[in-house]
């Protein structure tokens, strides 16, 4: 937990970071044609980077460490420098192999992903050793789950024996799934993630929300789960539905990063748990109005949601 | 041409130059949905410096210039590099602006090309005069027409008034068009191309070996034109068809590339003008055996061809 001669909030990532690269075109072109390029973008990358982007922009006192693996190449050097002019801590950034690379297809507000996540570019034990420090003095821990699942329980341990609350996003199936729901203080799943979570499909909102109050049962105090037009938030005694606005989606890449950074930012403050959510879903609704994942979230304000239509676990 | 002091035959390459970022994978996403690339190659890209590799490749002890633009970026710098170390002349390159970015997806030997090709990347009439002098010295100027008309007709000019011959590979439209194929040496087209160049579309085998006579009654003594399922190589008294290989294709990317390389070495060697279309087809054939439109074809032999089906111009 945070040091008396600091009192600033210290967010630990665990994630995956490379290099995006951003293609916004007008239709894809038949086989053997070909289209142009409208807008091009190039930049620092992945999920749990892009989650501490997030945790720095709405957070600006916060230290944010990233705990990550780059390339040993130019674009695994320029990711690194990118990360520190935002404000993230590069100290934990392992360096091998070659940068991942995610291309974005982005065509008319829906995007195809190709990505070259690249072996040496995932989080080992190893890894979240050397960050172990780090995470014994952090606020929260956020863990994103698309990492081999030895690293992943590693750092839920090390934080569990610490005191430090941990952020789940995302879902890994087998026995690490109830082990690591069991240690967190918080779980944040899209429909397919709640899906391998909970073993049955999340269509509507009212699937959404029996899904939250399922999970509330099993250990976490707060549970944050996507459908298709909106996402719940729950914790114990209560629950709010978020729909996902008007507004036009330029891209729907980052909108969870950007969630997940928001609830983690609420946590940390202390905010009510209902404000919690609201922080997140603000925070996805800015990320889609841009192109490319990377958030711009300084200064968005809690969305209010709506009271949801299940009651949801008892009060704790 | 060729000065006394030094017999390495003298190339000129006037054409785009990028960056290539080829990402093979095992069917497209669809909407919203990703997939992993199997195989990703980065490297030097654009038509004019893929003829200029191939070049170097058919003949080893040839000097080759290549006048395009890079940007003033990494991946510019990178490229030079690139084109230094596969022994391509690198004083005639522009540095300006952002290096172009040629996405090419191969899907089960099928591409898709998502190209920003920047406005830096055109090579300009500036750039071209810079290079009068490499031009005037060739024993081959090579004009990838998909670049600026006034920049090709500068190049052509210039050639022209040096007793230079030029090849043109691909199709421009309007006045430029008579003008650049009536100073031509050569032409090289695709099916596409060659409906620009005459103004109907050539589908059949017929189709072409009939529009290659038809181009050279407009001048050049060689003619070569892609149909769907071979290439025609015609001269004033004779033809031959070469028709596609069985090898499956991995990537159809450089094909022509390759074949312009291929008639070009042929010619500034002297070959009879039934061997010059039989180079050309043997590159081709080879690049479209690999990923990523690079040719590797130091070795090649000529194929031999059938007569063509059509009679073609009388004799000159």
């Amino acid at each position: 937990m945070r040091g008396a001669d600091d009192d600033r909030a210290r967010f630990v990532v665990v994630g995956h970071a490379g290099r995006d690269l951003v293609l916004e075109v007008g239709g894809l072109p038949e086989a053997g044609g070909s289209t142009e390029v409208r807008r091009r973008i190039e930049r620092l990358g992945g999920k749990g980077a892009s989650i501490a982007v997030g945790l720095r922009q709405l957070a600006p006192e916060a230290e944010v460490v990233l705990v990550a693996a780059l390339g040993d190449d130019d674009a695994g050097a320029r990711a690194v420098e990118e990360a520190r002019a935002l404000g993230v801590g590069t100290a934990r950034l392992a360096r091998r192999g070659t940068t991942a690379l995610l291309v974005d297809v982005v065509d008319d507000g829906e995007r195809r992903l190709l990505e070259d996540v690249t072996d040496a570019s995932l989080v080992t034990v190893a890894d979240v050793e050397v960050a172990a420090g780090d995470i014994r003095a952090a606020d929260l821990l956020v863990l994103q789950l698309q990492q081999p699942v030895g690293a992943l329980l590693a750092a839920a341990r090390i934080a569990a024996d610490a005191g430090v609350p941990v952020l789940l996003d995302g879902a890994v199936e087998g026995d690490a799934r109830d082990a690591l729901v069991g240690m967190a203080a918080a779980v944040r799943a899209d429909a397919a993630e709640a899906e391998l979570l909970l073993g049955r499909p999340i269509e509507s909102r009212l699937d959404a929300e029996a899904a939250a109050a399922s999970l509330l049962e099993r250990g976490p105090r707060l549970v944050a789960l996507a459908a298709e037009d909106g996402d719940v938030v729950a914790w114990h005694g209560g629950a709010r539905w978020f729909p996902h606005g008007d507004a036009p989606v330029v891209d729907p890449t980052g909108a969870g990063d950007a969630f997940v950074a928001g609830i983690a930012v609420g946590l940390v403050r202390g905010d009510a748990l209902e404000e919690v959510g609201g922080l997140g879903a603000a925070a996805a609704t800015a990320a889609v109005q841009r192109l490319g994942g990377h958030p711009e979230l300084a200064g968005v304000e809690p969305e209010r949601g709506e009271r949801a239509a299940r009651p949801q676990g008892g009060e704790r």
